[in-house]
């Protein structure tokens, strides 16, 4: 089995790549080959899989992903793309690679299904920004595509055209609306929703935080472990289940700052949630407004995607993944 | 007031402009140019506007749209699209022109924006087709884009486009879901949904037409004129009173074939009823029921929108606008 990872040198890219190859396999069938792909070139994860191909492309130049599917790769993950704050500030850079780096992969893989029956299972990393205020507490199921950034547009056009693709016959796909990963690893980052993150990494490590929100505020989130698996399981689950709806609202756990600062305390102790500090941001509060506190993901759990439970699971998962199992006490 | 229309050469657009000649202005405020644009060279209309002034483009070439653009219209219809059945059989044409002609007249007004301010009201032609089953026995107003056809792909898409422009600025845009347009004027032709105006217009001109469905389904209607009215409407309505979704569901009227017929043999009596022959036909039969019997429209209903209320006042419409005010009576 040949697997290509579109957007490899990303958050999720990078854990996707890392367990594959530990596991060596997909769904039970082995990996010969896994190619990942962005325009930072990769790291090639250590494991099972001796053979890993790490390049830089630009899935937005013309041309750049007919040679990779030239490969014909029998997975093709797709998660290249520029957040959504960078697609608000420019404009064209978003369109350019948010939509037609995403037509023109789709593309490369219909002209290779026409030329050889080629149809590879494709997953598309989608995001709950489809969706935009006004809504209900929990936004249902099938609710209508109201973005409310260009970001969210452009995905929510992914989403389409994924769909038509598929319905077509040029691949089979499956589209993810992720809700907000939580916790993410690295630096701090200038998203919007970085302080979701930011205030239990942080402490964690024994930095001060800032909660620029009420601590009243929902929202709803998987963690990156999560993430990997609802990847994965759209690898290899049985399509046919799903009907002509491809895109999936991912399950998610809807909870409060409220509760996140709970886990903290519960995880991590007092010291660690004294270094949250409370400054309210405006900007921030009035973006956050927009954002779904919660989300109906019937269809997705029966077709077996999980996520976590509480809070406490997901701040558990990312000391054991991220910080060897262990919290650093703050001085 | 300059107005340009995109499609004018296509049953709806060419209404339209002959209203708009007829009134020689638009909301109150006279129209002193009038440009109609098509792939096919329309014809100018009779009436109160000097300058009218009729062009062949396609849309889908390079740069097509910008000089049209570069007039600054006040008010933009967009009309022009390839149809269902042409988009599903030929999927490049119907991507080029329905998706890509679309973005580049979205584009060149977004550019002539960045010049100068620019910023018209741009009306879009879409469809119900941005739904498609499984749905309940009404749509609701805030249902997911759900297309079961590249063309009704191709209208979300630019859907979903047309909203993202207007937040940015670049335009004043409204999105037109339009109920499927009964009765159609002209020859009969090859569109799936073509019965629904063949069983009203063949009879009443004394010709034969083919049922090839049970006259139990129910489907969603407009008469042209409604459609026409849909348009002028758009064009010159307060649109902050719209919110941030642009496009709205077109108020309809629900009604079955059978309320079809009652109205046939009301206006055209059982003479012209007589020449509808039921031949019953597994594709359009399958088709036609992936088609929504009802949808829900409060929005645009609140905002002003209005249309028939019964198939007696369609049948009605189509006389005094397309047979000179009777019917012919079959020999
Ligand atoms: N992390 C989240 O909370 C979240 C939520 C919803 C959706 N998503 C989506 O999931 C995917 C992965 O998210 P992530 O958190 O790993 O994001 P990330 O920003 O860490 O990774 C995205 C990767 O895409 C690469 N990329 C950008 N432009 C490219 C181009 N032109 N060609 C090739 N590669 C390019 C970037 O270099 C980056 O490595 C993205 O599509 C994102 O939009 C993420
Ligand atoms: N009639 C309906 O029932 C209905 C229902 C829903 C939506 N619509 C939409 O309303 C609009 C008008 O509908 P209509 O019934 O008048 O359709 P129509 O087919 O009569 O008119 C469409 C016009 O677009 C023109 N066109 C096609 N390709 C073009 C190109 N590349 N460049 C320039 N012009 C091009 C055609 O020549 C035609 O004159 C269309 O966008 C249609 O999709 C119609």
């Amino acid at each position: 089995m040949k697997v290509l990872i579109v957007g490899a040198a990303g958050m999720i890219g990078r854990k996707l790549a890392e367990r594959i190859a530990a596991d060596g396999g997909l769904g039970g069938q082995p990996v010969e080959q896994l190619v990942m792909v962005d325009v930072v070139e990769p790291k090639a994860p250590g494991g099972k899989i001796a053979d890993i191909v790490c390049k830089a492309i630009d899935v937005s130049a013309s041309g750049a992903t007919e040679p990779l599917i030239a490969e014909r790769p029998d997975v093709v993950f797709h998660l290249a793309a520029i957040v959504s704050g960078e697609a608000e500030a420019d404009f064209e850079k978003g369109y350019r690679i948010n939509l037609g780096g995403t037509r023109d992969l789709f593309d490369a893989i219909r002209h290779e299904h026409g030329r050889s029956g080629y149809k590879p299972r494709v997953v598309f990393a989608s995001s709950i920004a489809v969706f935009g205020a006004p809504f209900d507490a929990r936004v249902p199921e099938d609710f209508a595509l109201t973005p409310l950034t260009s970001y969210g547009t452009q995905k929510a056009i992914g989403e389409l055209l994924l769909a038509d693709y598929t319905r077509r016959g040029f691949f089979d796909g499956v589209g993810l609306r992720l809700p907000t990963i939580c916790v993410r690893p690295g630096a701090p980052n200038k998203a919007a929703s970085g302080f979701f993150s930011n205030i239990l990494r942080e402490p964690m490590s024994g930095k001060e935080a800032v909660l620029p929100v009420a601590d009243t505020v929902r929202h709803y989130f998987a963690s990156p472990r999560a993430a990997v698996g609802f990847f994965l399981h759209a690898a290899t689950m049985d399509t046919s289940a799903i009907g002509p709806r491809r895109n999936l609202n991912m399950p998610g756990l809807s909870a409060t700052v409220g509760d996140e600062l709970d886990a903290l305390r519960t995880v991590a102790g007092d010291a660690a949630l004294s270094l949250v500090k409370q400054v309210p941001d405006e900007t921030i509060i009035r973006i956050v407004d927009g954002w779904a506190p919660d989300i109906e993901a019937k269809r997705a759990r029966d077709l077996g995607f999980t996520v976590e439970d509480s809070f406490e699971e997901i701040v558990r998962a990312h000391i054991e993944d991220e910080l060897g199992g262990s919290v650093r006490a703050p001085a």
